[in-house]
């Protein structure tokens, strides 16, 4: 049997190529061969740390043109923006109702802040908001009203579908069988993929290649990558950075003949040149998509509508069976 | 100016008449002057206590047939039911995003739950539910909906009036002027009626007057009110409850001619029968109307729809004002 999916893409910005290749294309791949996929912009979870209004609106249109450049076809994949599908909102409501206190005190992310706090030395609830506090059980409507029956996650999102399935069953026990149980998948660890200081790819050091920079920002970032003092003619290391991010988009015959020429004795300067044309050459259609697909705004509202329009059709026959079961 | 007023009503079955005296007609009255007024029934806040489904409907229809009955005019009141304002789980999202968590720390409900657990040696938390916990953003929520700018309630719900300020403030200051803060207007404490015990009529103490009692019931429940063995013809204290009641239903005229009779001396046999008798004959149209209005649910429901159309062009107009103000 195949399974319904759905998968949660945070408005954050642009991505960097360790997003592209550790998570998009991994995401995208995925949904070929599943019955259904619900891939959503999760505005409204984004509320809890985007304050500001442009900010939003923009991320907002970057990480929907993100995924359409990267190939998600909003035919097969029902892709929408959260705050497009009111029925989450009633249905986090009313599993608040069934819903302990005592298992949001147990939220990774609460207990973190509560431990900042406590090092601190200030009220262990300082600066958490009910938005945090209340995030799984939003995260839990978002799953159960599209009778979603796998999620793929990271390990670090494994409890909160531990607290999906337990709220489901919650409300199950109570009102008679009405929400399918998800049951997670755990993403398989990507290889790290590296920044161009050595150590992994993150926004935050500072070391990430952006996926849609331009050829020359793309050509300074490749070209400032750390290198040894090695003469042209010695062997270089395979294990070497630069060889990694070419086999990210090279085919293998080429990743092969690369091989080869480290192994032969090569220049850092010739690598560079390689590995820059054979990203830019890789990157540029994508670029080139992102770029005329968020200049069209209208045509991403239009298929983002278009999306929740389809998402709606499921999302109104669980309100309408769970309502049945409360008695609203 | 005239004030925009929202009154929430919990679905919880056929109310006695002290319900009927102190707080159905006070707020039939109070709407009278008033700009413009939403009343509602708050199934979605009941949904914490009554677990099953048959009893959430009974109840719904219940309180909204009583209402009508005793003369809510539905053309003049916007009455529904808040599980039709979709509106309102939205907002109640959003609102969660600006409210600290150590607001709902210190509201009375949970904090009265949390010191019973300590007293009983439990866990804090056992016991409580997220739908207890988000109460009070729920309540603002539906007041900020509306663009309510005063809020009737009793003294103990003061505390989530004020509540409700906060969090609209917090929203105001975060993302510019876009909710008008509420005020409360506490009920002054009408007299206490009367059980026929005499202890305070309440539905737990088992010694309250139905509204909608039938004539044999009510006539019982009057007859069955404590009184001394003095004999007829002695003066009767106009202090006793068997007066007090029979103020509620007579008219100033009658009260008069009663309190003559009280002072020349009656038997309380006689008392007994005409207090029966006014009640009924004040009641038996109440009783009727609110038979012939239960009797026709698919009456409710248009009322109640129609009032949730004309609520939610406010409703969509705020949320509209709330999404531009954050950027979804």
């Amino acid at each position: 049997m195949k399974d319904i999916l759905l998968t949660g893409i945070k408005p954050t910005g642009t991505p960097h190529i360790a997003n592209y290749f550790g998570a998009i294309l991994p995401a995208l791949d995925l949904a070929k061969n599943e019955e259904q996929c619900f891939y959503f912009i999760a505005d409204y979870h984004a509320l809890n740390t985007i304050k500001n209004a442009e900010e939003m609106k923009i991320h907002t249109y970057e990480v929907a043109a993100t995924w359409l450049a990267c190939g998600l076809d909003p035919d097969k994949i029902i892709f929408y923006r959260q705050s497009d599908i009111p029925e989450v909102f009633e249905l986090n409501w009313i599993l608040c109702n069934v819903t302990p206190k005592g298992m949001m005190n147990r939220a990774h992310a609460y207990k973190a802040q509560v431990q900042k706090n406590e090092e601190e030395g200030l009220d262990v609830d300082a600066g958490i908001n009910m938005g945090l506090y209340n995030y799984p059980i939003l995260m839990t409507a978002d799953i159960l009203l599209f009778n979603t029956n796998l999620v793929p996650v990271g390990q670090d999102q494994k409890q909160h579908i531990e607290m999906a399935k337990e709220i489901a069953r919650y409300f199950n026990n109570k009102y008679g069988e009405t929400f399918t149980i998800p049951k997670e998948m755990i993403r398989e660890e990507v290889k790290t993929i590296c920044g161009i200081d050595g150590r992994k790819m993150s926004k935050s050091y500072g070391n990430a290649i952006e996926l849609f920079a331009s050829p020359e920002v793309l050509k300074k970032k490749i070209y400032s990558v750390v290198t040894d003092s090695s003469l042209p003619t010695d062997p270089k290391p395979t294990s070497h950075m630069l060889f990694e991010l070419y086999k990210l988009f090279a085919n293998s015959q080429e990743v092969e003949e690369m091989t080869k020429r480290f192994n032969q004795g090569i220049g850092w300067g010739e690598v560079k040149k390689i590995v820059f044309e054979k990203a830019n050459e890789y990157l540029t259609p994508l670029r080139e998509k992102y770029i005329s697909i968020l200049a069209n705004k209208e045509e991403i509202d239009k298929i983002l509508k278009s999306g929740a329009e389809k998402a709606r059709i499921i999302a109104k026959e669980t309100i309408c069976r769970v309502r049945k079961a409360i008695g609203v």
